[in-house]
């Protein structure tokens, strides 16, 4: 079948779309990426979604129009890659359309019950694009309890699982996931939680520093020192001590809390502060490993990917932190690290297509396996 | 099959909840309603709706949450009306959920693109009873250039289409839409569109006036006397001239369109003024019908339902509006008034089940007929 995924994160730095042909189900799929890109999110759709993430208030319209006008982005995007490919969009079996998280909150507190709403119309999806689309992938995980995240482990399984190896699949978006895929090759086995910020705090004080998006190859962060009193700082952040499983996103680590770290560290040169946050990033991934993992399943490769990934600096601390892991990258083991995750959207939607469940609820904390997504036919 | 539809309207009147044995597809469709009841919307949910349709500032948080919220409540219904029967949820092939529409605006304008937005998380639905949903059934007609509604006429062909009768099926929800089914027995014969406010002012002048949530059995409107400046300004209201296929909501008719009339007409009695509103409502449907569908087909019956044909002022001024033609409620003819709208979208979730489409491009003005509504499988 020929399937087009796309993923929109919470760093906004872009939509990644991966035109893929995948066969079977199950631990049965195999998977080949025909092409992949990125497409830019326009600066005023991301102003929207940044409002959205900070919870400022905005009207109901802008919400609902937003919600149409992501759809056509990604429709956009299903039909550029289509054409790369010299394929047409109605010969797509399925688009699976992760969408854009506006909010997210899978723990109820005093004012909500437990909640998370990803935009992105799929209807306009399947109107533009004339094939079935597949979207709406965390509700149901946390309309059982769980935290709507991380999914990206059943797709992990599928892809890595490896009797003779223990792997942990690193991703660096905005926020950063494991996933650990033991040697066991037992589903029940996998473990899987957000580490914490990945670029989402150096992309927050790059673009505050130097008005870029993000650190090119890590090249601010290499040229500064670490600031001690930072560290510690930093190494105090509540997150940390929170049990696995766990999740969180740019309510916790946006550029709310960026903002207070630098109006404290105002004294302190740029690239200092970058090289700090960057060791933060490696830091809450070999902490989490140290204090929660080894116990259960001792690494032999952790594999980044995501666009952190091409960051030295935080693979230099990682080296560092975890000297007796090796870190590899997607590219080591065959795969490209940018379209991982559009790819794992591929591989849940394909489950939700066969009917299967594809949540991990030892990942999740759900209550039971569900069905991911709601499909949404050509008209 | 088994079937449960879910409906709650604009009017916030309560959720409409009809358990069905629905058999075949198309024109060869039989429903038998099983069971239906109305079940009340928390104060605190219709405040929140209202707001959100009174397009008021609101934070992103609220909205998610309330989008779970009402999938809870629905979900309750679904659970009260098969507990009713007898039966268990996981039983039903399939639940129909309409949702409660938080913003509907099909037009693009200046500041958004053509958009609609129903919550009430088919997730938690799914999750909760165990059964597939199908939801979302406007939001493909309207990104195919249509408006979204009405998409009850696909419905009515399949229940009323009679080669002995033209039929006009007028609901009274908070506002008014009609179907004409012609004697052609052709569907692409139907004419269908919102006739303006149903129920919507009437109801917003009697919480104003009377703390009431409505003019039970139209005794109000009854014991007064037409304000003839009134009717005058009524009459000229823009939405009348607009050319049929056309749709309205809220935002036209809304409480704050009520408050700028009661503000001026507060030297007048309640009673002159909420007879007044009611002979609009009344007016509207006349108006239209010798307006616009007499030249095309001329009806046998006007067969209205919803909140509103229990308003006996409402049927006596449409009677006196337009006396050639039979002023019926369903249950003349054998049916239930208030299921109807919740019967209509197990009708069309049936068609969905089937991959058929089942909007009608010549009410909505979409581009090509659709498949509508989303499918979320049970976990």
């Amino acid at each position: 079948m020929l399937s087009v995924g796309i993923m929109s994160g919470t760093s906004l730095d872009g939509i990644d779309v991966a035109l893929c042909e995948i066969l079977g189900s199950g631990t049965d799929t195999s998977v080949r990426l025909i092409e992949f890109d990125t497409y830019d999110l326009p600066q005023a759709i991301q102003e929207k979604v940044r409002q959205c993430a900070a919870n400022e208030f905005i009207r109901p319209a802008d919400l609902s129009s937003l919600n149409f006008e992501l759809g056509e982005l990604f429709a956009d995007g299903v039909k550029q890659i289509c054409q790369k490919a010299g394929i047409e969009t109605t010969e797509l079996d399925f688009v699976a359309s992760h969408g854009q998280t506006i909010y997210h909150h899978p723990f109820p507190n005093n004012e909500y019950v437990a909640n998370t709403m990803q935009l992105g119309e799929s209807g306009v999806i399947a109107a533009r694009c004339g094939c079935t689309v597949i979207s709406d992938f965390r509700v149901i995980d946390v309309a059982l309890g769980g935290q709507g995240a991380p999914l990206v482990p059943y797709s992990e399984y599928v892809l890595y699982a490896d009797k003779n190896k223990s792997r942990g699949l690193q991703n660096l978006g905005g926020i950063g996931n494991i996933t650990i895929v033991p040697n066991t090759m037992d589903s029940n086995d996998i473990v899987a939680f957000d580490t914490g910020p990945a670029n989402m705090m150096i992309d927050s004080a790059m673009k505050y520093y130097f008005q870029k998006n993000y650190d090119k190859g890590g090249e601010s962060a290499l040229s500064g020192e670490f600031i001690p009193q930072l560290q510690a700082e930093l190494k105090g952040h509540p997150y940390l001590k929170l049990p696995i499983p766990k999740s969180t996103g740019r309510e916790m680590f946006g550029d709310d809390y960026v903002a207070s770290i630098l109006e404290r560290y105002k004294s302190s040169k740029a690239e200092d502060v970058v090289a700090t946050l960057t060791w933060f990033t490696a830091y809450c991934i070999s902490y989490h490993y140290y204090e929660y993992v080894e116990k259960i399943h001792t690494l032999d490769e952790l594999i980044i990917s995501g666009g952190g990934s091409h960051n030295k600096a935080i693979r230099k601390y990682l080296s560092e932190l975890m000297p007796e892991v090796s870190i590899l990258v997607q590219e080591d083991i065959g795969f490209n690290s940018d379209a991982k995750e559009a790819i794992a959207f591929i591989i849940l939607a394909n489950e939700t297509f066969h009917k299967q469940p594809s949540n991990v609820p030892s990942a999740t904390g759900a209550s039971k396996p569900a069905i991911l997504g709601k499909i949404q036919y050509a008209p």
